[in-house]
């Protein structure tokens, strides 16, 4: 995607997609790249990073920085994604570092026609803060060498190690700094299998830890300092369900991108952040979360872990292996605390709505219900509940909205997939709310 | 409530209690604020925050600040509490802090008569550090404008961004530097709803995510700079059982103090950091924690996830889906394990007394023996542990009872229903140990 | 154990042991130093800590610094650990810091026969970074005074407040300053039962919160400077399973020591952190893991939590309450997302082996293949799952053999045990992967 601005254009990136540069005994070792640039709509990522680091063997580095510069300039005009490769670099090894600013020297030369369709480049393994303005001052020599704007070329860096952890807490001191140009930056993207070891981390199964300081700390960086951040691969890619399950925990720290190993990943990240089609009621069934089926607006409970029955003078809920004796009042309060419910799309563009409107009518705050009708065991019992919006919580539940119209602006790729899942209605009322 | 040092007078604060100060649409619009000077005992916050912030409508502040300072002339000399209204802030736009700034000069004008009742102010939505040097030079200007002793106004504020989240590292550098003034700071607040906007955090449902790591971190600078740890607002009025998770999940973090929002969530966060009246045991029933009922010295489990059975060589213990076949020996060491006593304000003062008097006696060390019979299934099974108290043990688990003791002094209006709760004899006995 | 170059010799510590250094009443107060000193194999740490602190009477210090010399000096050229006495210190008192300074510079007299076999000692009570500077700084004075080489005490710290924790972050940049030697800096430790009463942290129970943000800390600054973390004190001697348990935790987290307060726990923590003797798979049963056992090829599970039949057209799966009916290929996708493998020392060797001769034939990247035949309910499924290894999962997964290696190097009085438990023929495998 060629811009005349090129960094930061996205205030939101859902999928860092990497993509083997060279692979050797293929006829064509750019094969990889060549299938990742075709890719439109929701198969293409946000962020398409050719990775000539760790997804490309030593030896073909140098044979993948020409495959990407002869890939983008064939296809980058047309691709929907900002292009951001990565090259090597290591905090320990000034050997790799220069073979990194080689390739970031050889891809950025105008003469080899990529560079207009190219972002900004990743940085990975990087360490203290000052091992990050090594990287910068290499980019800065870059665009001054190829009379590029000084700071057009975007910098990402991979958080792999301790250092570079403990570094993002400088940014908002070090960035904006008359002697360096770390106002580049865009992404800061976490690495775990390198970190793991860099911690000398242990599981008995040797699945990665799950790192929860490290995820909060990145995105408390990247807020702090206007970045994005994206958490890093998903090893097991026939596992949808965790793959979908370790977003949502990103969500919830802010962390809205993740690394995405195959366009199946691709779909799932770009869709995971947007609210769902329809709105569900779960209920937290003995610790287990469970999606209630709606029938004709009521929402059942199918399964066996809660259980209700009525007595002659109220009822039964029976809880995993406890059983509660209620009167009505108490069962729809016992209920109301084991209920929630996941809004819509359609459901949030009308809480919205509603807010704008009242506040336009000079009220500061509403109360917006959520009522339903549950049946469990043959039994129904409605249950309301009420939610103060105010200015505060307005801001902070806008945030999915934000991200669609975000995407919206810049995937025009992705309009017809959007106006397919959400209808046009919806759509264009999400885009005209905030 | 009157000092001659205003700051720091409280080393615990238990609740943070909001009024919005303006009311548009009603007789009186300080009604809010006349109706919250008048609470005493376990309704009446440890610190009251007249907020004239987002509580407030943004038409309304002026009249607000006004009304703080009637209310406060008026009633502040009887209120139990003390006083720290919130005034308006914000790192990114001057024009709300030099609002701020104003409405701190009216409110410490001394010919208003609010000053001498009020402790200080809160500032909300602080940045870098050298934000929160703004307002506390503003204060000094104030103090200094009104003839006030300098850095006689206590400073706390809320954190609800990242970048305050990284300032409170630099507390202890920062403080004491000949340039400021910022040990007039006292408490640091998490405001999780604006955090959760600048971190764009999403949740399916809405909720806010427990950013464990945030209030792990205001905790820790509290602890290191010597302030007092409040979390935020908990907006589910009406879930109670909620509420008092919460506070339990808080205090494990030493985050002893809570926002409330009514004076119902006052009475609730005044004593939950207190022991309780009578100790308890508690029961690991398969992952849920279940209170047993204490019938005649017997501690009894009353529910089915656990059973427990006679065979002819021992016992069956089934937890969950899981048969265990143990003897005599076996079947305590498991109950050990699933058991825990959670004592009482009396058992603790027991405790210490004891410890007092064998480190008198010149010994470091002692074993405090726990012992109960618990009946399951009609089985009763003696139980008993013993646990090594050292200095050490002996201070960290003092801080429910220095607790107490703060409050105690520093609030004659709850002495009545401390002594209803706990009786006289333990309150004497609370109060002259440690 | 003597050697020349005293710091840094370990890249591991496994076990961190603390022992009283004079008990009063005994007729030799330093029965418990010579007891320790006696242990061999297993039962050894790989750190001793003759503890002139808190597991000693104050009034017993003086006396404990001379049994420290004396015991030291006539057992440590045979002792198999590493010797790190603990000293008095605290930040906020001189008188405290001066005794554990003239305590330093008496076992450090060449005269009285131990310092040669010290390796140096462990500081508690640490604060601000500067603090740690007076410290060190006494260390180099104690140096210089007995003509010991700068820096070749090794110096340890105790983590229990706040600001120490927050020193932590500042060990990058301030090791390695020409004006300290704080290169000397050896393990960071975690003392939670006083940065509980630091932090001022209740529970219930009285029980120690778990500050998973403390241990994340301590790994991370460890790991970015170069340093050993080791967890604090497990009281419950009784609880076995919790203690591993929390070690489990611990090494998920790259904190892989751990204080040990009994040769029992010595026991249980110098094998935590080795790989097993046998494989085995685990099975999540609604939450719960359980280990499945292995009965001729088969793994098989025999609990009540999950059960499977076969119907006509295919299988019922029931977990918790919950029922699946299921094709064949869906039981599979389902058991393998229930299923995980908990590789043997001689599975790692294994895998390691195979990725390094897949590298010299130039691949850099294998599948390694997990399979199983899983029995529930007396039905057989065929369970397979690949992972791929690169060489960033080939370095992060091999933390455990590195660990292994230097326990090899370091330990040879634990050699037998080794070869007992694991054969011959894999410990030697294991010394030559890597």
């Amino acid at each position: 995607m060629s811009t005349d601005k090129r960094t930061h254009d996205r205030k939101f990136v859902r999928t860092f997609f990497t993509t083997p540069t060279a692979v050797e005994g293929e006829d064509d070792s750019a094969k990889m790249l060549q299938s990742a640039v075709q890719l439109r709509g929701m198969q293409a990522p946000d962020v398409w990073v050719p990775d000539n680091e760790d997804a490309t063997a030593p030896n073909m580095r140098d044979e993948g920085a020409g495959n990407i510069i002869d890939v983008v300039a064939e296809h980058g005009a047309d691709f929907p994604a900002e292009i951001h490769p990565r090259v090597v670099w290591h905090r320990d090894d000034p050997g790799t570092r220069y073979q990194g600013f080689e390739h970031m020297r050889e891809i950025a030369d105008p003469d080899n026609g990529a560079i207009e369709h190219i972002d900004g480049f990743v940085i990975p393994e990087v360490g203290d803060i000052d091992d990050w303005k090594k990287a910068d001052e290499f980019m800065t020599i870059v665009e001054n060498e190829h009379g590029l704007e000084q700071g057009s070329l975007a910098m990402s860096v991979i958080i792999e190690c301790g250092s570079s952890e403990l570094a993002m807490e400088e940014l908002r001191t070090e960035m904006g700094k008359p002697s360096n140009n770390l106002e580049r930056l865009f992404m800061l993207v976490n690495g775990e299998v390198d970190y793991t070891k860099d911690m000398r981390a242990i599981t008995p199964t040797g699945e990665l830890p799950p790192w929860p300081e490290l995820r909060h700390n990145t995105s408390r960086a990247a807020s702090a300092a206007g970045l994005i951040a994206v958490d890093g691969p998903y090893d097991d890619i026939r596992d949808v369900e965790g793959y979908r399950e370790r977003m949502t925990d990103n969500q919830a720290k802010g962390q809205l991108g993740i690394w995405s190993l195959t366009p199946g990943q691709v779909v799932e990240a770009n869709k995971s952040p947007l609210p769902p089609v329809e709105g569900y009621w779960v209920l937290d069934a003995d610790g287990r979360e469970v999606e209630l089926e709606s029938e004709g607006g009521v929402e059942v409970y199918d399964g066996d872990r809660v259980s209700l029955s009525e007595t002659d003078g109220g009822y039964v809920l029976t809880v995993g292996g406890d059983e509660l004796e209620l009167d009505a009042d108490e069962l729809r309060e016992e209920l109301l605390d084991m209920l929630s419910y996941v809004p819509s799309m359609d459901d949030i563009v009308d809480s919205m709505e509603e807010f704008e409107a009242a506040k336009e009518a000079g009220r500061g705050a509403i109360a917006m219900t959520q009522a339903a009708t549950v049946r469990i065991d043959g039994i129904e019992v409605d249950v309301e509940r009420d939610r103060m919006w105010d200015e505060a919580t307005y801001q902070a539940l806008q945030t999915p909205i934000t991200l669609f119209q975000d995407v919206y602006e810049n995937r025009p790729d992705q309009h017809d997939d959007l106006a397919d899942l959400y209808g046009e209605g919806v759509v264009e009322r999400a885009m005209n709310v905030g």
